[in-house]
């Protein structure tokens, strides 16, 4: 088990009325991982003070890292920055550092109101430099602030992590299979208890055209340091129940 | 507001490594604000079970409905509906109705022990039947039970609506603008705050290649009858800051 875990949480009504498929917290997901980090909650919830304040108190004492996406942008229903102020207790107020890098950002005389918004977040934060457009995200404690628009998020991400503590990377290893998975289930049963220290999951896939299916099997662990034991039993076992496996390339 | 409200549950851990993008709960979401029902959270779980009755425990108590989606397959790793069960302390069981219709569906002697652990739900559940591939999710109460594979939930999903009370739709209008959303943040609060039964979102956009960006501006009300005199207010602010603006057929 990875002793870094970290939280999610996607703050924003066009998630919930299904406006916009939410793929930050998967772009997300897959970095954490890479960096040793066990992700163990995504949480989508709406543009309301309370609840980003519940739930970041709540994430931020529970895990190792938060990440939050969205609101922190220049309109009224941007209220990330001045719920997370709340939250912690903390003056929400011009950043310096991030005013000028956005004064210097804009054209003469385009510097607004709303974009000056932006360099209103909680007193002794450090910054997340955006490349893209110039507005910072945040740190405060163990939270990082990142903005919705997925580019811009995006490009934000590396200089999140180049900064933190990684953990030992996860082994893991995926068989696709093609027999359904209910064949395979006591034998997997008895293969997962037999390996307390990997994760086996199962994951099926059903063609509805073709009225096919198969299944990925997925090996996982954040403590051995192989799982070439645990691949052989599994592909004898689907020998001997006459399937076909590949190692599938991630 | 819709009197009517939902929470999803996500439970699954291919989703929280990476793995798998979920696009279950933005069909969801989808289909629930079409029936006058206010998604209010997503939440994505680990397959663990002290989660599992943790989130449905608070999620039913809060919320007029609850979804789940993972979780109900014949492996090891699929646990909701015992979860479940100890949840509402009820007791985890064969059901008979399902037990038929998945001994029905499998060919003679294909119907192994895995496919039928599908048929174990808690007690006294009602079914919800699954035209894809026959195994049955259940509702518990105001918790519906749905599985994984995108394919096979969405084909359950219309029987779950079919059954169940439904709100006064929402009102809702997206206008697509060419002015970037700091340009017309300050007004747009002006006509939010005059506004207090509709919300307006601001959703900006921005395209890496071009560095151009607009924005979408989406009013939305559960109470008012038209969005017209909010459209119109709005419509002027862009007219006054030399933008154009066109409506977004959804």
């Amino acid at each position: 088990m990875s002793n870094l875990n970290a939280g999610i949480i996607v703050i924003g009504n066009e998630i919930l009325s299904g406006r916009t498929l939410d793929t930050n917290s998967n772009f997300i997901s897959k970095k954490l991982i890479e960096s040793g980090i066990k992700l163990d909650q995504i949480r989508v919830i709406q543009d309301n003070e309370k609840e980003i304040i519940n739930t970041v108190c709540e994430f931020s004492k529970k895990y190792t890292y938060v990440f939050t996406t969205g609101g922190i942008g220049p309109t009224h229903d941007d209220i990330t920055s001045e719920s997370v102020s709340k939250a912690f207790n903390r003056k929400y107020e011009i950043n310096s550092v991030a005013y000028n890098i956005l004064k210097e950002y804009y054209p003469k005389g385009e510097f607004n109101e709303g974009r000056q918004k932006m360099a209103k977040m909680p007193e002794n934060v450090e910054l997340i430099l955006n490349p893209e457009t110039a507005a910072p995200g945040f740190v405060i404690k163990n939270v990082y602030i990142l903005p919705g628009v997925p580019e811009i998020m995006r490009s934000m991400i590396s200089n999140v992590l180049k900064n933190i503590k990684k953990g030992k990377p996860i082994k893991t290893l995926t068989l696709n299979v093609n027999l359904y998975e209910s064949l395979i289930a006591s034998d997997l049963m008895l293969i997962q208890k037999k390996n307390p220290k990997c994760s086996i999951g199962s994951y099926p896939y059903f063609h509805k055209d073709s009225k096919s299916g198969g299944v990925n099997i997925v090996i996982s662990s954040w403590s051995l340091d192989t799982l070439d034991p645990i691949l052989e039993e599994i592909k004898k076992m689907i020998n001997l129940l006459g399937g076909n496996w590949s190692i599938v390339c991630e």
